[in-house]
C-alpha cells in the first residue's frame, strides 16, 4: 500500500484561513513537505507552524525562484524524495501558499506524482479573494470580467489586458510597481486602485498608492481594481 | 454596544471547506442570516447546517435572482431587519457561498451597514479555485492572465474577453451553454476545457463537453479553461 498524495492550499497567511479539510489532512500526514524562497525562508511552514507535531517528516523543497527553465531538476528531486515516502506507504501533504492549482509551484509535483500515486487536491482561499476583504473593498459585481494579472508583464500587454477587465488583482508588484502604476493612470484605473501587501499576516499594510515608496514594494503585495459598479 | 456583522464566505459547497475562521465566527453567532433563492432554496444554509445551534436565529433574505433592478428594495428590506438585530447587541453572520466579494449578494448589505455596524468579511475558498481542484486540472502558471468571465455575456464579448487569457473559468453557464461552446470552438479553447457542475457537493458532475446535453447544463456550472503551458 503505498501512501496518499495532498496538495493543501494553506490560504494567504492567516493561520485560521486554512480549511477545516485541509487542517484535517495537515495533522494526520506523516510527511509535511513545503517549498523554500529564495531567501530560504519557510513561508508555508510559518503559516502552519502551531499546527504541526514532533512526529511529523519534514521535507523542505528548495525550487529557484526567478529562473524557470533551472527549476526543473529541482522539482525532479522533490519528486523523487516525496515518491520514497510515498512507497513506504506514509501520507505526503505538500503546503501550499494560497491555493494549490493557483501561480504555485505544486503543479510541477503533481505532473510528475499524480498517475503514480493516489492524489488529492483541496482547494484554498487564494489572496485574491483575501485582499479585497482585508482592504473592505467588493471585487466583482453581477456579470463583470474580472483578471488576475502578474507586474511582470510588459506595460503594452499590461495594458492590452487591463482594458477588458472591469474588475482585477495585479499581483508580484515588487520592482515592476512604477510601471504598473503608468499603466493605470494611462487607463484612467488609478483612482480605483487600491493597495496592500502580505494580506491577512501579521506584517499586513495597507498603504495609499500615492504615498508609496516604490523601492519598498514587495514580492508579496497587490494592487486591486475593484469593479466600477458599487453599489 | 451593538453587535458586530461578519460576511463570511462559506465555500463552493463541501461543508469541510469553511475555514477555521469561518467556523468559529459562524458558531458563535447569535444571528445566522442567508440568500434564499429563487426557488426558495436554502443553498447557503444546508452548506453549514451541521455547524448551527438551535439557539441561534434564523434570518432567510429572499432576494430575486434575475432582474438586479428590482432587487433593491430587497437588499434594503433585509439590511434593515439585520440592522435591528445588530442594534440589540447581536452578532449577525451573513452565509455567502464561495467569498463574500466574489460574484456575490452579500456587497449589497455591506454596502448599506458597515458604515454604521463594526464589520468583518472573511474571505472564503471560491468555486474558481474549487472546480480546478476537483478537475484535477493546474489552472494557472507563471504570468498567465487568468479571467473570470459570465456566460450571460454576449457571443462578441465573451470572444473579445477570452482572446486575451492564457487561463479562464467561465461562470453561471445555465442555457447560455450551447453559446459558450460555440466560442470556445472559434477561438480554439474547446479542446482545452473541462465542464463541472456543483463543484465539491455531494451532487457534484464531471462530464466531457462533448457528451452534455445542453438542456441538462444548470446555473451552477462551470467551463475551466486551464493554462496552455501545462508543465
Amino acid at each position: 500500500m503505498t501512501g496518499r498524495l495532498y496538495g493543501i492550499g494553506i490560504g494567504p497567511g492567516d493561520p485560521e484561513l486554512l480549511t477545516m479539510k485541509a487542517f484535517r489532512v495537515l495533522r494526520s500526514a506523516q510527511v509535511v513537505a513545503y517549498p523554500l524562497s529564495d531567501s530560504a525562508l519557510k513561508l508555508a511552514r510559518s503559516i502552519v507552524a502551531e499546527y504541526l507535531h514532533p512526529e511529523q517528516i519534514e521535507v523542505p523543497m528548495y525550487f529557484p525562484f526567478k529562473l524557470e527553465e533551472s527549476a526543473q531538476p529541482y522539482y525532479d528531486k522533490a519528486a523523487e524524495t516525496l515518491a520514497e515516502h510515498l512507497q513506504q506507504g506514509r501520507d505526503v501533504v505538500v503546503l501550499c501558499e494560497g491555493d494549490p492549482f493557483f501561480y504555485g509551484s505544486f503543479m510541477y509535483l503533481y505532473s510528475r506524482l499524480s498517475d503514480r500515486f493516489p492524489t488529492e487536491v483541496i482547494p484554498g482561499v487564494s489572496c485574491v479573494m483575501a485582499s479585497p476583504a482585508m482592504l473592505g473593498t467588493p471585487l466583482t459585481y453581477r456579470n463583470d470580467v474580472f483578471m488576475v494579472v502578474s507586474a511582470i508583464m510588459s506595460a503594452e500587454d499590461l495594458k492590452k489586458s487591463l482594458a477588458v477587465a472591469d474588475a482585477a488583482a495585479i499581483i508580484k508588484l515588487g520592482r515592476h510597481f512604477t510601471k504598473v502604476v503608468t499603466v493605470l493612470k494611462e487607463l484612467g484605473l488609478y483612482d480605483r486602485a487600491k493597495y496592500i501587501e502580505r494580506a491577512t499576516t501579521s506584517q499586513q499594510r495597507i498603504v495609499p498608492i500615492s504615498e508609496l515608496d516604490p523601492a519598498e514594494v514587495p514580492y508579496f503585495s497587490m494592487i486591486v481594481i475593484p469593479s466600477k459598479w458599487q453599489p
